[in-house]
């Protein structure tokens, strides 16, 4: 069950990066949602490669069949699959990556997790599982705007050593952020963090960065304490993304250093809700959404494979030295944000459906036939 | 099922602050396991209020009683229940704390998700909900130090503005930690970090602070891609403790400034098995353990309730001001090294129990009759 | 988790026949909901022992204790918390029990599975571990009371070779039920089975049974197809009570002698819902429940432990004898009802929080603040 | 999650009878394990329609596709995604399916649970959704074949009046039962049960039968006390198949009319295992495997689809008939062995990667590196 995610509202997703293909299943979506293959081919053409010099020249058109679940162009309540096919599997030779471990990638560990491995690409570690995540996030991100107008977005923050400059939360658009080839909605740290990049890819190098998320107009209510806490479920999300390392939320790790007078977050009520003057917990209180926006923020490492040659060592226990061929993202965080909105869609949508608003009087309306 | 933790070896905690108790049942636990109720004191007594000037005063023995799964001794493989009754209820005049909301607390979030709550203290979202996790995560490093020879240890990694100086985690014991009254092993800092915490009590204040986790000679092997990573489960384990605000792993935010060429641990063969001769990992390679240390972060905010007076809301929605009374750690961090040790315990006995060696012939002897 | 049972409203049983005691702890239960430990014991009394001389003379009192979850007479939304503590635990010699496996029970698969077993009566297989069931049950079944007006009825069909005769299930009431000492409400029957059961028991030995299940205005559309069908979640939860041999559900065995013509269940709009004229179905289509009354049958066989000398094997691999002493009802059928209530109970309270009634509109309702 | 079935070794179904494809995803699959499409294809051909004359002329050839998961030959530990596409979806027309509800059919509890349904056939509750269990249940099948030794085999038992005869279980092959058109290795009932549909397709109705299952050489120790005991995961996974109305395991029902002293299995030790002389236990105590054979028998209901005129009602509420037309099989019985032979192997092995062996010693090998 390591490949399903959601108790409810749950996605299973599938497929290697040089299989035939990669996807997912989607169970528990409520029915009677309007969902098309483009409302999906949208969001994943976010996260395809091949889309500009930033990324890697692997060019897939990465098209998605919808091959259940949905009828009349609505969702019918039962399994939602998705399938891409793989294109772009050209056979080169992988006897160089075969023999010897790639540094800083999972390679090691899946042989001797499992004993051997399907060594073209990353195989199920490789970005590309993450499609079948994206597909179903996209069914997430559409239910959670019809029934709460939920908006979903995240950015990159910071490249290497290069940071974006203040934003104003409220006015920030999905389309500021896809206007800049990094996805940084400064322009002035945009044009910086493509140098970064540019630069990385030049010395045969990689380099980290990482992404903001934004949740406007959340759910109130959302997150099951005490382990399905609304905060450790997208903990345990974006954790779960190729190459991230670090989760905060609100003010994170910057809390660690303050005094709850200055954390602390004031209560007052507007005469229609209860609001907070500042956000320091990011929408999250006890693990519960409390209507605030919610605000996290990923650390992704530097690409682990990279063309310069590193010390490793080989399957048969030799030592030696690899320079990997192969065409890889000298920074993966460009291509995150979309992966990022997805789990937290996927996240949310499960507690969503979870939240049963659990006292009975309202219990009663939802479950009145 | 929100308050069950792990598909295997799993933990259901309950109770409240000031109901009758708090405990857990710990259900799938292998047979023959030698478990005393000292054991599990052993580890709840580190996590207990009263120990000293810089926690709470409120004095609880916390008495643990297993009511059931073992048998003469040793684990019979059936559920183990953990039992601690509250003592210290002393009915003090809740009136305040149950008319206006504490900035920076659950009470408002719990009051709209459930209709009401127990508003006796924190009720469910108190850190005494934490002693169940802590008695079976006693068991899960027991079973952890003999299957394994796994050890666990967490610390104070910085209060406030004051940060723990260099370590030499090779040689680092629980008896350094805990000879610390901050439960942080540098000298030097542990004195500073005490006139922190003790400065922030004199202000009717408290701070916040981060905690080290390490974990020596782990498993290799563990994690299930790709939503039960091993960072990701850690991830949502550490986020799931009241106050926490942040994770990382390894390098974890710093990793997103460096190069892949700085980042990569260098892999090499030491004639027995493969190791790395750098960490940035935190022993830990596309969500799987490679046998390395686990190093990881997390981030505590500083305690929400606090004695000086806040602007806050009330419950009939009416705008005011609290101060609110109740014995409270100024810091939690201090109390929380045992809290983490034990969900990083949790997690890794039950990735071991789920680490089938996955390939067939390992597979047949571990189900060989 | 194989002692946790539901998704939503999930119960995790703990104990031993022979421990300090038995329980349970109940999560995801709906805030709100009047429980009091009466309407717990009310249910415990039916399925305690020492009730008269066709159960065992074991005689407990089995006082119920709530330690969590509920909070000036209302479930909080947090872990329902129950233990019984075992009285009646005279240290008798267990010498024999101990060498010699009893035929027909589960001690020597406990000894195989775990490496050694609770050799004190039954351990964990004992029928003792359904008092954490019938605790959770009784919360179940209040909350489908309440918000649906649903009633839970089962009673002895069969005991022997002698069967209830015909009853008009519109009129029956708990009453008759629990007038009889067998539990049968046909008087004439109850009078035979009762026979039966004391021959049983003058012959050293004991007799098998069978029970029904009656569900009256459940609620409509429960199941989740197609694993979580509610036939197959009632068949799980019946085939987990001890003793348990068989399951089926309106026409059952019956169905595979007849031909569709007989079976299909005519439908018809009564101008106000859509009824059935027959109900072959027992209230269930397609794994979904249709709002006719719910109708299951159990098969239980005959006591394990009897009284009469058996051949059976030693834990040495010797062969030989035992007879079994101990305080064994003759006929297990006779307490089982209250337990095949319980956990149809807690199989439709958990399909009932699942059904999201899953169409957008009403999800509006369900899901608005 | 309730198209997800299995802890460890699970399977997700997905797909309709007139959507563009069935298929499922298996997750937790040992690596290792050599698996080609042609073992799939092998069970798929024994429950595909259009064999002879006694099932639903709809041809498919319904050949199955591997789409990851399998790496030169064998499982790599990761999920395994099968799909086949519907080929025969002629376009007939639906109208009248679409605006009566056929009685004993799914239609209504769907519209009424979901608020619309895919009316074009069965839709998910149809029985090709079983075409992603059987696929799944082939690579288990081969996973307790290799690890094991165990063989799975079920056949028809009764069909409507018609019983089978009595069976030497021992030297029962699977070619014996394919070799008859209904699956009924008796060869004299095999041609009444024939004649038996034969009738009922005649008289535009249908007909029901009953399925026995054998379990030969199953791994000892199998099924975790309380809830997933053997027994009751089998039930569940028997009872979630369409059309089924009763499970039983050994003495099943018949338990009910016995005395202990008759059902006890005598237990003996042969000098090298611990057997038992008879097996009305049916290989299950206390919910475990006991290594005898696992003996099972499922009801299934006649077809609610038949050609002849019923009363039924309409979407609109309006009272009439209904002669569904549609190609149909008379006897779901007869296509369904494969079908509970795969369930079983499903159950069986999620229970085997289970099935710690949980005592420590064997533990430790079980955990070695």
């Amino acid at each position: 069950m390591s490949s399903t995610f959601g108790k409810i509202f749950s996605v299973t997703t599938w497929g290697e990066s040089h299989g035939a293909g990669v996807g997912s299943v989607l169970d528990g979506c409520p029915a009677g949602l309007a969902i098309s293959e483009n409302d999906i081919q949208i969001e994943l053409d976010r996260r395809r490669p091949g889309q500009n010099k930033l990324t890697t020249p692997r060019d897939e058109k990465d098209q998605v069949k919808i091959l259940s679940g949905v009828f009349e162009g609505k969702t019918t309540g039962t399994p939602i699959s998705f399938a891409v096919f793989n294109e772009d599997q050209r056979s080169h030779d992988y006897s160089e990556i075969q023999k010897w471990y790639r540094p800083g990638h999972a390679d090691l560990c899946y042989d001797e997790k499992y004993g051997f491995r399907d060594y073209r690409g990353g195989g199920r570690s490789s970005a590309r599982e993450t499609i079948g995540r994206v597909a179903a996030g996209a069914v997430a991100k559409k239910l959670l705007r019809q029934v709460a107008g939920t908006e979903i977005l995240a950015w990159v923050n910071s490249i290497g050593k290069v940071d974006c400059g203040p934003l104003n939360l409220n006015d920030l658009t999905l389309e500021q952020i896809e206007a800049s080839p990094v996805r940084c909605p400064d322009p002035e740290a945009s044009a910086k963090m493509e140098a970064e990049v540019l630069e990385a890819r030049r010395n045969a190098d990689s380099v980290g960065g990482t992404v903001c998320l934004l949740v406007k107009n959340p759910p109130k209510s959302l997150g099951e304490p005490v382990f399905d806490r609304m905060d450790a479920l997208l903990a345990q999300a974006m954790l779960s993304i190729p190459a991230s390392k670090g989760f905060e939320i609100g003010s994170g790790f910057a809390a660690a250093r303050m005094h709850g007078s200055e954390h602390n977050d004031e209560i007052f009520f507007d005469g229609n809700v209860y609001r907070t003057r500042t956000n320091n917990a990011g929408g999250s209180l006890g693990g519960i959404s409390n209507g605030e926006p919610i605000y996290c923020k990923i650390a992704f490492k530097p690409t682990a494979t990279i063309a310069q040659r590193q010390n490793t060592a080989g399957r048969g226990g030799e030592n030696g030295t690899l320079a990997a061929r192969g065409r890889h993202d000298p920074c993966v965080a460009v291509r995150a944000p979309v992966i990022v909105e997805s789990m937290a869609a996927l996240v949310l949508a499960d507690l969503l459906l979870q939240q049963k608003r659990n006292f009975l009087n309202s219990a009663d309306q939802a479950f009145a036939d």
